[in-house]
């Protein structure tokens, strides 16, 4: 999971890609960049941190010029690299390319070979510097812009949402499933701004415009947009986790309202999964939005049993176990008098492993609940995603391995319910067809090995003839 | 404002005082200290910044010992200067003392002058330096610690929570109204701990003793809490600001849970203030646990209005106005979809200067508010404070300058209502004359200069002659 | 200018990177970087600043591995940009490619323009990047490493010497003309070392082994040399500079000590341009081993009339003009008493703008000198050089826009005079047709565009044939 | 051993004073301070560091005002403390002052005793508080300043060069021995300057007055220097190792040229112990300028056998005794082509332990040198300092343990020899009856327990009464 923007004809564009990127740090905190391009060449600024760690004032006054493009990157498993950093540059005959991208391609390995085999040498690991080079190679051997995104994303396959800078001219495009979320607004006194989520919008003052439609190539040139549809499908695959975690509450993505989505899974939890009880309480924060649901449909009352420490940064971790259990309890503190001798729900967005919800759980009983009721806004995780969420393997996924009542035997909850899928489609309120339900029922919207497809009929609109040369 | 604590007996001990100023940091962010006795001298560490910035792996191991004290400190307007971050350290005749503070005295310059006349020269602004040289001077003279304390706070006057080390004994001392919160705990295989706040006992799992009583004295040594009684009065004086907005909801400060203050707070005014809305709604943080108490009482749905932004740090700021607009709007991010054409109540926990409250209601109705009632879970604030809470002058108290209609007007709410002072005393549930409710009333427990004082009988328990010569 | 080692079979070969590179750290100080191969994949750390400021013991520790290879840079003038940072590291068909490279290429944009139309697209503006994509473009087509190097030194033209690791072997090759050195050491206990100047194998506890050989191209693998002439000349170019100033005075670079070099000049200095004085000083600390020879010769006293600071790292600058003239007298700083009233000789290694040497005049003039009779241990430089000396343009040179008559007036010297073309040749005791004196003549031992070439009849003397097709 | 400055009525006076510590740096690499007077208040910064990386532009712009202080540090064996970086700073009655002190009190520990007694609790463990102590004591029981720096230098005892800012006017003193140097010079369009060596004053472009008088009390104010003098003594006792080491060449002190005193040791050693050889050589950078005279006298050539590596910062240490060698050689690295079958006369300027010239001769013999006659530029030190430098004690100085023949076998040198205490005390030109020359005779000119005194016949001079009861 990642943010991008990108923005257009605007004074000082750096700061309002800051602005747009620090409303977006909630999608990754290991890296963040900007490039902009100041009418003649690409000026940059990227390292690892928060966005307001990574840039000040003068780094962002050096970043100078009124269009640009910006990356917020989340820390993957895999280790670091400096060298995976977005935004990308690239240059060749003249141009100079720059790139973000939100998402993750399946079929890498085969494009990477592909264009190793055509001269393209790669110096990251990541699949963002394939989409690049297939760009790049395309505009190379005289196509236009517009024909390079075309043959690229006929090429690749997966979720992307992808904004480039050809020689200061901005341009973006999503996959034909929609699954990454891309939107684009519009700056008073300004150009246009395009960002993975509405709130990047709002930080900067831009007016809501619309989502890119899923298949959909934009260019924003002399302030208009440029629009083409590249790529239809019979069905969309919106990521479902989006509205269950990643997003901001406030975000609107696809036309639809996080925090709507999340009141009412916990609405619908109250009616599916009711529990006698003193107090609702969320998990915080991600389980706020489905206890206020949950507290409003079951009339119980809305009480904060745990309480998150706000001032975080990166702690000191010592080595020991015990030193580990303190420090969840750092993050998290039960107030006791709301906890003692009291019958607890508690609403959670979703489990993963299970050792969160374990620890959480421990800690509630050990200041003294009688009862904890545990609801998931959530179906239960059974498979892993290959389309950006870095969920584990199916071995530790804990609702891979083992049912509903084991894993409330093992976390020691009184009782533990998941919203029904059915549910959650309806909380969203978009077609099961349209959603990407892979996480939730190991069925995939792309073709990945060894893995079940659900079609989408995708199939290219576009009219360019291809030269079968490259 | 300023939080404290004190370890004793406890391997590691700089790591538990480090999880214990980390669970006080909402009571100070600008400089944080750790200084312990490893046997035979006292280690130092201290700096600009939070607790997980100031400290690290190698730190905490370099800070040895089994006993010390720790201190966070919160940014005062008047300029920080480095050598007023705590703890203080003094050395004398072979003596060592470590010392911390929190709270305010109000005849320091008295104290001073008397002081230097006797010898001492400042080498800090602070009035904690004041209490060192009182203590340092007494020992030197042959009196015990007990007696030192004692004479101590015969002459100072103010709120005072202190614990300080001298030669490896922990001693505290709390001020004889009880101004300012200090309580008692015991570690699991540990010695005990003293802190601000209940809070810090939780973070080491330590079980809440009681809390220090006021104008008691305590020394730890051997394992056993040695207390005296110093100093009596005929009624308290604590500060119901602990209550209303400094400590931790989750704390229990003299007996009273906080979040329940808050929540009963937003009960009465549901009561005392009711409005027709579609929707109640904190402003985050500090207003969410008044908010649902205002919720549970009028049964207007609990929604959150307002998304706080978690991912914060020290934000780069353009020195324009138009971009500090955006700064605000960064923090706290509107819910479009909760707003738009909704009458919606904002709960908030205070008034200072209004500028905020002006800020916040000006983005809500940008965002589409039909109506913006907004509660106030405290009376009006119309008179600084002397005893450690960091309000402007008089001048600069909205609510001192302005009738609440004209502040309503000001501000462009629909309607605005505090909670009545009656309605506070009766959600915090401590006798009237037992709190401090200067920034409230302009009556203060203590003699001030120019200011109204009420009186709570004050006098000294302690048997000690004092010569009468130093 | 560059520094380049790299480094086989020696455990913990980051460590002694580390201090090769700190030996070579005087040909660059704006960036360092250390790569190695710990059996199965590279390790990489990289950043701006000196050896001592970007590594420290846990990141060398990371470096884990046998075999490695090290970069300093030298800040050039067209401003740093951190993607250019060596070492680079390129990834294709399964091969992990590592590339130090210190020279500069005379044709790469003819080589970009071919690559980029190959299907390679450039992430730096690094010739070096060129280099390595000829490499890896050869080996994709599955020609062998030895191949690849010799189509590579076939595509480019300028001064080089290479280091790369590929799949954990290393490999070497330096240009036909020799003009860039590099040479080669046996580490006791350990593997072979190579390196651009003899000091870095010194640092380590190498013995020296031999230069490379201009056109050689070398793999070390097994314990073993394998050395193959790639190509030949008939005659070398090795670029004075490094004997004028480039290399530390205690390397011998291919087979000549630049001591020796340096303290010949300053003989040749004293027969060619005597001057009557009371002391010779050297400019320090370039002008050393010149003035050592000068004053042996002449048999004046050796006097430093100058000493420099040497805790400088980076100032604090002030705007303004007269501040700056403190700055030059920070670093520098005459001893009156050898001045006042003297007669004195300086002796310095070059002039290039002519800015310096009049501000050392100015000061040492300030202090009271009688007589100031500038020696330069080089002729004049009168043209630019392409081969990876940053000189500035021929109308910023001094001596290409004016007679030394004219400098000397201008920076008001009693006397000024250089060495000769002959005495330089004659001190440095190779043979001027094996000398590249592009900087003295303005004739170059490459083909350069708009500039005379005086051609060294490099021949491919390895037998592989090309297929002519990619 | 540390160094000290002071300006008087010079604009931007932080500036000066940045450059006034960057030319005394080598007295001290700790840490560095600068406080400044702005008119009203004292502005502070110091820190860990050199004063290129403690300072920077914005903290230089912000310490304003037109006369200040500033100190550097040494880094001394007993560990370092925050706490004890200077400047200091007290406030008392409505003063304030700030305080810089170079030298060392031998009777630190009554005085402390002493001034807690009379009320004042120490919070550093540094002889500079006491100097504080006693001069506000003072100015607080209504003396002038005047009087108490007479009462001061009558009470402590040992070397000091004191400079304090008292309410924004600065004033020094010297003690009456003149151990520690200090002079004073005058800005061109500013004040004065006050600094421990006049390359301090070159520095900022200042002329040379004269040195402060031992046992002189300066005021400067209203552009004037009011002197006092103070105490007077019957002969001065000014510290060889000035000479010897810690001052720059390029200082004169007391009248005396630092660099003239080193190469006379040089001359005179070559008379008092010639060596038959191929060339000298210094032991960079210390043994330099002896270097020169040695040749000069011998008429054997000068030429650097060892060349010093020039980036050196902090650099990393590896734990084992193998890599600490090779640390070594790093720092000083040998001339090959000047060793090998060569005999080689090395200068140094002093030997305190005995490793380090150990490890040197080791190097240069396995670079091949056939003999290697060491030279020593001062008499053998064989016991400690009481009044600031900071050697061991007698059993680590190698010449309190051994006799030179001894020491000559441990190295492995050739031959080894020591200036005579004569010909040093000839090369100063200075009295013998006017030196310290504790470390070479164990003789002192103040009294130190457990050690032989040689008195100076010390008297106060002023005619001020002091009234016998604080």
């Amino acid at each position: 999971m990642c943010g991008i923007a990108g923005i257009t004809d605007t004074p000082n564009v750096s700061v309002s890609l800051y602005w747009a990127l620090y409303a977006l740090q909630h999608r990754g905190q290991e890296s963040a960049g900007i490039f902009t391009y100041d009418g003649k060449s690409v000026q940059k600024h990227k390292g690892y941190g928060l966005v307001s760690e990574v840039f000040n004032g003068p780094i962002l006054e050096s970043l100078a010029g009124k269009t640009g493009i910006g990356h917020v990157r989340y820390p993957t498993t895999g280790g670091s690299k400096p060298e995976n950093i977005q935004p990308f540059h690239f240059m060749f005959r003249g141009h100079v390319l720059s790139l973000v991208h939100n998402g993750n391609l399946v079929n890498t390995n085969e494009l990477r070979y592909e264009y190793e085999g055509r001269g393209h040498i790669f110096s990251t690991t990541s699949d963002t510097e394939v989409i690049a080079a297939i760009l790049a190679n395309e505009i190379i051997h005289d196509h236009t812009p517009d024909e390079a995104v075309s043959y690229c994303m006929r090429m690749i396959r997966g979720s992307y949402a992808v904004i480039f800078m050809l020689d200061g001219i901005l341009y973006a495009f999503r996959d034909p499933l929609g699954i990454k979320p891309l939107c684009l607004g519009k700056i008073e006194n300004g150009g246009f701004i395009l960002a993975s989520e509405s709130v990047a919008l709002d930080s900067v003052g831009a007016i809501f415009v619309r989502d890119v439609v899923p298949g959909e190539s934009v260019r924003l040139e002399d302030g208009t947009v440029y629009s083409r549809k590249m790529m239809k499908a019979k069905s969309c695959a919106h990521c479902v986790f989006e509205y269950i975690y990643f997003a901001r509450a406030d975000s609107i993505i696809d036309g639809v309202s996080v925090y709507d989505v999340r009141r009412r899974t916990g609405e619908l939890l109250a009616k599916q999964a009711p529990a006698k009880a003193d107090l609702i309480s969320p998990v915080p924060d991600s389980g706020t939005a489905a206890a206020t649901g949950y507290s409003r449909e079951s009339r119980i009352p809305f009480r904060e049993a745990l309480i998150k420490n706000r001032y975080t940064g990166r702690t000191f971790i010592m080595p020991s176990q015990e030193k580990r259990e303190i420090a969840v309890r750092m993050k998290l503190n039960p107030v006791r008098g709301h906890i003692k001798d009291k019958s607890v729900v508690l609403v959670d967005d979703s489990i993963v492993r299970g050792t969160t919800s374990k620890k959480i759980l421990s800690l509630v009983r050990e200041f003294g609940a009688k009862e904890i009721h545990l609801r998931i806004a959530s179906p239960q995780i059974i498979a892993p995603c290959y389309l950006g969420t870095d969920f584990p393997t199916r071995s530790e996924l804990i609702a891979s391995m083992k049912p509903v009542a084991e894993v409330e035997k093992e976390i020691q909850a009184t009782s533990l319910a998941h919203i029904s899928l059915e549910g959650l489609i309806e909380a969203i309120g978009i077609p099961r067809e349209d959603l990407c339900l892979g996480c939730l029922t190991g069925k995939y919207p792309v073709a990945i090995d060894g893995e079940e497809e659900e079609k989408r009929g995708i199939t290219m609109v576009d009219s360019y003839s291809r030269p079968s040369k490259v």
